[in-house]
């Protein structure tokens, strides 16, 4: 009931101000229970409300067995989904203006290794010179193309090895609360945080 | 006077647990003074008292005009120190147990973008096989080969480009004060944050 006031209050001032475009939630193994992908659903549509158009989540624990089954897990998701797990990329979700990623397993390092590997190939057919190569290039063969606005931490103070390249600039936020128990005034809460602060991209 | 009491009082708490072994600090353009490296060996001094091993510092302003100014301006700091500025590196300092890293305007991704170049010349080479580069291969190519345990940022509460790589698993901590106006106390309780947390490295 409380939360519920307290969700117009600040929903209503959010709306008054700029709302991140792209933003990424870090939720690493401890602070995900059995059926993380339960909630995607929920938290796609506080986005879709907000009026965010990406959202990348990352999970280290990846769920069912199959990845079939995690993508008919996440058919009802009020967004347009790609789930990556390794090097495979599915489509799921129900679509929606909200763009949604979530990369179960798939760190940052591991993104960047694979970009730099793919350049490395070209390099050796001769269809690059090593010259050319600069930080577009990487950035144009990273899996997740995008650049987080925010970047929200569930549980621990630290990236965990998501987007590291991405993230270079987003603004940081720390949410000490599992994703099971992630309550929409605490991602209200993130997002009037970002409003606030004033954004210079290390200027 | 107050300050002292605190520090002795903190000191004496952190001399009991377990002090990080390497440290970044990250201060961007806006939290710098125009004479931002004078402070530094007070900085130096603090990390050498705790039993800190490694630390770098990152600034977007250079400040002389000259890399030998800076040198000469930091030869007295109490460090066995690296300037780092653009693919220039140059010693400083008059020794001791701490090594200083000062990176003036050389960012993360920049950084990152060289290691691959290098990569790229091996591979052009022959001396490499694109399959053989893994992320041990880049992060032996980093100028920075250091693991920071904490991340102190000044000013922001974003990465600003710094150690991308590095800092994947690094506690991450913010100071809302200015390079010039940072004390002991302020290094002090983020220690002290630092050692009262658990380290997951994103499990």
């Amino acid at each position: 009931m409380l939360d519920r006031v307290r969700e117009r209050i600040l929903g209503r001032g959010i709306r008054g101000g700029e709302v991140p475009s792209c933003i990424a939630v870090v939720i690493s193994a401890e602070a995900v229970g059995a059926h993380w992908w339960r909630k995607v659903g929920t938290v796609a549509g506080w986005c879709t409300t907000l009026g965010i158009r990406e959202a990348a989540l990352f999970s280290e624990f990846f769920g069912p067995e199959k990845v079939e089954d995690l993508e008919r897990e996440l058919a009802d998701v009020p967004a347009r989904g790609r789930l990556i797990i390794g090097a495979e990329e599915r489509g799921f979700g129900k679509g929606g203006p909200l763009r949604l990623f979530i990369s179960a397993g798939s760190g940052g390092k591991e993104e960047v290794t694979s970009a730099i590997r793919s350049l490395l190939v070209e390099v050796k057919a001769g269809v690059i010179d090593p010259e050319a190569v600069d930080e577009e290039a990487i950035e144009a063969r990273l899996r997740l193309n995008l650049r987080p606005d925010l970047l929200i931490r569930l549980g621990h103070r630290e990236l965990s090895d998501f987007m590291i390249w991405q993230s270079a600039y987003s603004e940081l936020y720390f949410i000490d609360r599992s994703w099971d128990d992630l309550k929409k005034v605490d991602f209200l809460l993130a997002i009037r945080d970002y409003q606030r602060r004033e954004r210079r991209f290390g200027r």
